[in-house]
């Protein structure tokens, strides 16, 4: 019996960046990268191409600690670069998962960096396997690879992506480079972000705006819902997906992924995504009021936009009760038995003459497992706080998402297993509310079909294959790890 | 000629933390260390004590990448332990001028840990090489080592500390084990900060207040000026350096180098570092208010507590108008010529979308060389600003610091060459205003008397002996690097 | 057009290591890779299994840099373990070419490590592609991958690598993991060396006895030429390739790859390699001896069992009249243009005393592009050898291997451009003789056509399908690097 | 109550390298070191000077690990450098004791690096400490320049020198750098070696001469006993040590320090290294011959140049009857309790075809513990020889090296403990013999009373203050490891 997440990698978020057009794509490619750091810090890797070969620098770690060797991106050449940021997952890390894939088709190089989580993953790979598909690492996006070499070398290349993705199902937001080409594809409800951009002539993909702003890039729009842009040195040409469907943007974008000098979501429509947590937090203060509360205190660094907001729409001051530490790397010391006791507040601290006999309102994004939430509870009380409510920007998190964002199992989800009620109980805060669903898309100012909010309510827009079919499946060997 | 900046190090803000009488001794010097992170990121180092050996451990690089291993601090043995956070100098690091120092003694072994910066050091120097002192470093530490070795080894220990203190001019604050104790000594008008708390039956000695919550230790008091503490088993022994002066607190903690978390100041007058900040945001606003704006915009993230009391007292919306990137480390992608015009913008970005087409009134702790904030007001000019006004929370930096804060020569200060008209124009600003010095210690709630603001005002409490001197000294033959 | 060397590692001679039946597989592979070390020190690999999962570590650098630390080989479990180190080419090495290989096919993992090459490897690379195969590396090993999934895998494990050879050229030795079983094959003529031992009730394969010694395992015999071994806890089953031919087995080994203390040919034929390099010498002696010559002096290392046969046979002293740095490792001090000219001596060192004066005889294994002999020659004269004299232990090195062996194109091989006259004046030796292709095989004790000795004679026993169509190729699109 | 070792590096034998008069002095030196690897591999550093600067680089590690990069040796910059390799100890090597050592004295910096051992350096450290010396680390070489900064820095640097040596007793060759001069001193016996070389107008001073060799420099001559010379750009000036003796060398360079293609001595009397060897191999022939031994086998590869002579002398053949392995590591597999027991042969390994059922005798340089000969001897055994004879190329080792080797206490010395018949039992041997005293004279050919054979005769030249006063000393407190 096979539990999905023995494919390493399977639940992630990440991050993706291309150009094509600019004689330092790698350079170019590596600051976006790092502009998109806060989508994944295991891991992160560039693959650039010059129009003959292909060069590939790929490693565990952070983009500056990667990428900070001028002769690493010197080695790097070409106009046309791709790179990615992969998320941290608990398990092992493993250099062969570690993205852009690259490989050799009978008509010349491919490569390909991934954002999202194929819901039929499993299926297509015992089905390629069986078709002779030699599967080299544990990741759902070598698939994308696998499907590629079996599409028809002489038709155009946005034709041979129909047909890789023509079996896939999930959520997908990809760049690759094929014949001296920039491609970037977005899955057919667009549930992963992806935005094209302008550098003089040089064309950008990336998942977020952000990415385009570090190098000084402007903002040209969203990729469609199920669009396919083949972009090279005549310019960029669009293609639907023939499955496209009415789009279903991640909402969860607006309320954690993204950074919050992003902004989301198509044309006229697009968003700030700090002014929208700043106006969640608004609707949030009206529909959850703390009367009486005397500072509401974000949980930094995700929750201060929608705590301003809140602070605003309650006239409550707004006060940094916690401080975080920026420093916190991805290991430290594990502290002994001896001292594990003590509580070492390795990320937050509280900030006591703020808190300190007052009533305070907690300002969150989310709750996932509650672990993190009632550690920070105990923190503010044990600082004096008089009162602690707790306000959240999200509807509750009650259902794993599937499209390429790492949430627990179900099971594991504090909001699927416990009623708001005991929730607060819980994590022992004297009140809690959660933002109303509602209240989410007036925030938003956009209508909840245009989103998938399937980790609140459930409905999930894309088929999940894998999840239903899970008894039958038959388990792959992984290796544990490899280099 | 000698330019004192040869003495590799001299001019340095760094962290200090030393514990007596917990077995863990090294680990919880290193979560430590880990808080006062922001003091020093360039080098760090833990030296501990069992009754009988010595164990170091130092490195280039961060806290939590020198001591993320278990194996590293179960070789640093014992009970005392004393620790070091380095500031990055823009000179080349070089491994031998990594505290603590350790040396061995003729009544055993001395190790040492020094924030702060001696004034007469190059004199010392010399006068020390005269009488046979070999100088393994280039840091003025090393002074206080070579001082030890010369006073009265059957004295107690504090009267070896005075004798060893005697000659010394400057500002410094201590740690330091000998014979079974943990020493802490701050300079006689206590410049330079330290702290003292207890976990359990172990004391600890700290830069910050911050130091202690991160391991659950509580606070007892400031070190006075001029006090020395001698701690061993029995408990804590108090002293006086019989230069024992009115104390001089440097002011400039509560402006930029504390954690907001921690606390300030003696006694009852130990002040919230944040609290004060957001006070002095609401002098400033008071004294230099920008009427018409539509949004007070910290330069984060030092900015942040005095933008919001400037917003606070204006009645003005705070809001995020520039997002921090807070992965970047100390080396990253050097640009080629290429792309350095493109402006990369790897620490900040505008927030557009908050302040395009706005008044904006940008909040920031200090100008120094005024480089930076050129660079911010171009950058949020650059995404649409209206009217950039910019107000600081401290008065105008016009000397140099020679009391271990790392500020350029004061030909380089942009408030010592021009006239605050001047600087508006030179960092393009329609406005810009300095909180007042009144107005400043308004904020922080107690008299000028209790400070060192020598940066400000010119009032250099210290002598400056090498300064004065400097063109009488020789040349010190430094190694350019070792390791 | 293509070179046949932009597929990376297409040339190399490398060695392999299995094991099954041991729970310690990793630390007994990584202790027979040890022993293997000659055969390729770029970088090394291991792959285990434990009848559930595979584990695998691969690095650039050499065993004992790469499988020195006990927490490495703790996570590889499992009581079957293969490995391989790669020869160091010259070209840049890249981690995606270390082996072992591993992947995942329809009916479970599947690992494999090559010494050899193929010969027709970009013919069927180019065929696989067109079926659909995604080739990952730029290793010809690769291809043993791609047809084991296309096999049959209702068919038993030794019908499944029968139809995974059944297309493929030239020479290998392969170890494999499978269906936890260890497979060890050897190609049609047995061209890769391949022995098996075994360990209490373990068995072992591997490319040298000397890598049984180290464990203190037992002998056993040769793997046949066409012989497939398949090894489980039951024991071991023979089965033969069907397009097994005579075998031919590499001479090379005896001349230089194997190590003196290993022993090579199968059954009562199976000769001390120390001891056959020391009858060539005996036998070049008899046929060009050097009357009156004072010493006999090997190119160490690998000249000196020939040469103490030459100097025994001539009744000649024998002295090391060249002494080697054992310590020079893989990369070393670039000598800036100010120093090159002095000729700088980092492997070997004249031994002056012993040959000042006096008439030497050198002997050495083999002649590729003669520059090594030139300055060998040219540092003995400089020493002040009155005469210098070469005697060769081989033939002339006229053809290129295309068998595994890491040889120059034919076009710079000394021996295909010049007569052995001209080659004498272009080294500059007084004299030069190698041993003749009769004299050889006596001292082999062993008919020629028991051996492959195409790069000394052409004959090339296995078709050069890859070489033959070398203008009809495509170019491949390689990675000039990755991790 | 101390124990001599706890001085770190107390007991040690190194490799020193200096030059001056040439821009490349840091690559020179590099190569210089390279060529003296064998001399000790846990460290090495290089320190130069350019007139005005002095830079400095070591580290752990071997010299073509720590010095292949340029970027490294051009930061090295000037036209003197200094470097040395250190050899390994048992202990934990410590970066703080890495030479070259430099400092600052008060006229200017002092670079030092030591080949030897103080006897009375227990003695010197304490009265140091007690005039206020701060020593930094736990090497004895420390002392040297504490007692150079006590100079009257009016003086010429030769009585500087001599001032420095004045009360030190011990063995030890030094190379220094002073005011723009390159200093070399061997001390009064001239225990230690040091050599003196040119290449072009650039002096150069060395352990060894085959460091010479490795640049194409010129030996010119040995640098005699209590021999000052000291080198600027007008020339070399000598001087001697007013305590200069008569000369006694260390005769085991001859037996196993140096390399064989060194050769040692002065003046005519210089032989080489190599020959000396063969002749002691000679000597041992006469005086212990073998009758009816079948092959005469080396201990590889110290033991191989007196194999040789015996084997000549004997008339019996010589053969490489055990194969080393010479890519063993510094550190390797730890081999686990389950495979401890097989008798892992990581370095060598028995060449079983030649001794098998054959009577052989090993020979060897010397015999130290015993352990190693046991295992070695076991090993032959297993392989099947017949008869195992063992001759050793120097007399018993029954005493300690206080000057500068690294051998054991003299409890732990196996021919301190038993006499040639047990030792011949306890290693298992059919026979044993050493050379005569008398014997190793006549092959050295020269008169004993110019040689230091402590370590055979226990006549101590230089008086061993620190070992006969070591019931009074007081434990230094030395840390256990620093970086």
């Amino acid at each position: 019996m096979i539990d999905d997440t023995q494919l390493d990698g399977f639940h992630e978020e990440c991050g993706v960046f291309g150009i094509l057009g600019n004689d330092d794509a790698a350079a170019l490619t590596a600051l976006g990268l790092h502009a998109l750091q806060h989508r994944g810090q295991e891991a992160c890797g560039i693959v650039t191409h010059d129009g003959v070969n292909f060069y590939s620098h790929k490693a565990l770690g952070m983009v500056d600690e990667t990428f900070n060797r001028s002769d690493i991106l010197t080695k790097l050449k070409g106009h046309i670069g791709i790179g990615h940021n992969r998320y941290s997952t608990t398990g092992e890390p493993s250099l062969r998962n570690v993205q852009p894939l690259h490989g050799d088709l009978d008509d010349g190089g491919f490569a390909l960096a991934h954002n999202g989580n194929l819901t039929n993953a499993l299926t297509l790979r015992g089905e390629l396997m069986k078709k002779g598909a030699l599967f080299q690492s544990t990741s759902d996006t070598e698939i994308f690879m696998h499907n590629m070499i079996r599409t028809d070398t002489t038709a155009p290349i946005h034709d041979r992506i129909i047909q890789t993705l023509s079996n896939i199902e999930g959520a997908f937001a990809l760049v690759c480079i094929k014949n001296n080409q920039l491609i970037g594809v977005r899955d057919p409800m667009g549930i992963r972000p992806l935005v094209l951009g302008k550098l003089g002539d040089a064309y950008i993909l990336t998942s977020e705006s952000c990415a385009l702003d570090i190098i000084g890039a402007t903002y040209v729009r969203e990729i469609k819902a199920g669009e396919i842009v083949v972009i090279d040195k005549n310019g960029l040409q669009s293609y639907q997906l023939p499955n496209t469907a009415p789009k279903k943007f991640c909402v969860f974008e607006y309320i954690y992924f993204s950074r919050p000098d992003s902004h989301y979501g198509e044309g006229a429509d697009s968003k700030s995504v700090y002014q929208t947590r700043f106006r969640i937090g608004e609707k949030l203060a009206a529909e959850s009021p703390c009367e009486g509360a005397d500072i509401i205190v974000p949980v930094p660094d995700s929750g201060v936009p929608a705590a301003l907001g809140f602070a605003e729409a309650s006239n409550i001051p707004f006060g940094y009760g916690i401080i975080r530490n920026h420093y916190v790397g991805r290991t430290f010391i594990q502290p002994t038995d001896k001292i594990r006791h003590l509580g070492v507040k390795l990320k937050h601290n509280a900030n006591k003459p703020l808190i300190e006999g007052k009533k305070i309102v907690l300002v969150d994004d989310s709750i996932v497992r509650g672990t993190t939430s009632r550690k920070i509870v105990d923190m503010v009380r044990a600082a004096g706080a008089a009162e602690v409510h707790m306000r959240i920007a999200a509807p509750p998190t009650r259902h794993s998402c599937f499209y390429g964002v790492d949430t627990p199992d179900e099971s594991k989800l504090m909001a699927s297993k416990y009623s708001v009620e005991e929730i607060a109980k819980e994590i022992d805060v004297d009140s809690l509310a959660y933002i109303s669903m509602g209240g989410l898309y007036e925030a938003i100012k956009d209508k909840r079909t245009n989103y998938c909010d399937a980790c609140f309510s459930g409905d999930y827009p894309v088929k999940l294959t894998d999840h239903l079919n899970r008894h039958e499946k038959k388990a792959i060997s992984s290796l544990a790890r490899g280099a």
